[in-house]
């Protein structure tokens, strides 16, 4: 390649360079065993390697107490969705949603579908989910079973600034799409979940940190593998995992662990998403789709104008030729996204700004 | 690496060599586009073609007709296990269950925790699942809402040799250690499903050939995942698969092609088998654990004389050290066990009679 290719996909997304590298190395012959990691047996002593290590690397990373298991599931957030009520929901209590996006909006429907009934502690569709606001100020029930919320929407690019104060109310957050990308108290969580397929590794890998009490509530009739309970005891061995997922996800775990962990990762993502918006905001040309309060740093949307859906498609298009990929919004709101994960150099974020300064000179 | 190794894990498995090789020289940078398949979004075009590609390949293998649909879906065999009798069980009428070891009996017990009677067709516990026997001359009762089978039994080391004649009754088929080992006839089937992990690609992928007149059972009350309406219906992209898992399948499905299809690869796996039963056959040292008539052509199951344990453990200790690795039989049976799938080569075999020659000369 001539020049460097910069991948702003929202998800499967850009992976360190260092890992790909290590794990392209690594593939056909792991550590000189004559064979892959994606051919081991998961119960293998060399796959048993790989899984600690993960899990070890993640609760360095995110300090995860005892109290609470680390799962690798499969099915995504989506599967999860379902999983949380399935397991979690209490009969004659309501569940607890803050609808902040496309995707706590699904959980939601999911929870109606099992036939719960929804405690809705707040509902962002009335300003078109452009803003979040002092989460930490909304009224809870206190007789809900659980409160889910999505802490960084990835499709109109907001993240929370704080949380809401549950007491003793378990507060369950879809972290997908900004997990270790900036510091957090688990203790505040009774689960956490994310795909790994933005800030750890490759689709198909699900992360569940779930407070070990809390797998109990489960009703007998919950199917085996839907049940967080069988997932806890046989140590995410219950089954075959994505065992090339987990890998994955023990490399990059290591790299972050090397660059000096989440706070360090968080002071660079800081960097990369001031930069950022400071080019959109500075352009007279560009304009961000969301309040500046609640600005995603891992999710920056915005638009060039006020919506000019020619002039996207041009910048879309001569980005991508000039090596800056996966621009395009998401389809449910159109515009522009520049997903700017962990793994995102500050480089490429520098590319882009140069790139976007570029076009708002030629198009402006 | 001075010697070969050969890998006889029963799942996750060998993959074929030029497979590996491929994979690796694409893994950083996929066709000169900058990044890895494993970077990239499932919504992108580069994607698209993969996911399709593998879609057509597997049709084109195993002659499925546009009456099916083919699904790329998450959580191995033991999801279909609660996903099916969710989807196609019918209030009132029972599931009938061919239990012919381990992975059948776990089908049924999902089926029965969701509250299903079951019309027992076959049960070889009787018989410690040494044989299957004449499957097509099974009773099956005409009210069943549908029959489950699993036609290879990974721990036991059988396999089916014909199918109960199920009439209108959908035939289910658990394919997860044999699919695409040899020739089928689809329309025999009204779903079959496939842990990827031992004849297709890596772990963390399910293959569904579903009937598409099948889907529309599904009650309203099954949450969104894990109806396969859902999966029919966005063709596999309801929400991020295992994009890496299916990219895999689509190279491992390239070779198959390549090899000559389903045929040309089942009649090499024809002399495998042959040639590794006769090894113990005529050793007067090794045993094989089950019925010569439904001996499986993919999972050879054999013990040194009747179960010397110790003896068992040296051949696996000296087999790893010679490098033939994953010959310990699992952990449910004792005993020895060499998997020997589409993509273990003829010399594997060889290298591993050789062997075994060697140690019963030496033990016996």
């Amino acid at each position: 390649m001539a020049n460097e290719v910069y991948n702003f996909n929202a998800g499967p997304a850009v992976l360190p360079k260092e890992v790909m590298i290590k794990a392209q190395e690594e593939f056909v012959n792991y550590h000189g065993c004559g064979y892959g990691v994606v051919e081991e047996s998961h119960r293998a002593p060399l796959f048993d390697e790989i899984i600690q290590s993960a899990e070890a690397n993640l609760r360095k990373l995110m300090d995860i107490s005892d109290d609470y298991e680390v799962l690798f599931l499969q099915g995504g957030a989506s599967l999860q969705f379902a999983m949380i009520p399935m397991n979690l929901a209490i009969p004659g209590k309501k569940i607890g949603f803050c609808d902040t996006g496309e995707w706590s909006h699904k959980a939601l429907k999911e929870a109606k579908i099992l036939g719960n009934d929804i405690d809705m502690i707040y509902d962002g569709s009335a300003n078109g989910f452009k803003t979040i606001g002092n989460a930490a100020s909304w009224k809870v029930d206190p007789q809900d079973a659980y409160v889910h919320i999505c802490v960084n929407n990835t499709i109109f690019g907001t993240e929370y600034q704080s949380y809401p104060e549950t007491g003793d109310i378990p507060l369950i957050a879809d972290m997908s799409s900004d997990i270790m990308s900036r510091t957090f108290d688990m203790n505040k969580f009774a689960l956490v979940f994310a795909g790994a397929q933005k800030n750890m590794g490759p689709a198909g890998v699900t992360l569940v940190v779930i407070r070990k009490d809390l797998a109990e509530r489960c009703p007998e009739t919950v199917p085996t593998m839907l049940r967080f309970s069988t997932h806890i005891k046989a140590k995410s061995l219950f089954n075959t995992p994505n065992t090339f997922g987990i890998y994955i996800i023990r490399l990059v775990s290591e790299w972050m662990l090397a660059q000096g962990g989440v706070p360090a990762i968080q002071k660079k993502n800081e960097e990369k998403a001031a930069k950022l918006y400071a080019a959109i905001d500075n352009s007279g040309f560009f304009r961000g789709t969301c309040d500046k309060a609640d600005r995603s740093k891992m999710n920056v949307c915005f638009r060039i104008g006020d919506g000019n859906e020619e002039l996207e498609k041009k910048f879309v298009a001569e980005a991508k030729a000039a090596g800056l990929v996966g621009l395009k919004g998401h389809r449910a709101v159109g515009g522009l996204r520049a997903s700017i994960y962990n793994a995102m150099p500050l480089s490429g974020v520098e590319t882009l700004i140069s790139f976007m300064n570029e076009f708002a000179r030629k198009n402006g």
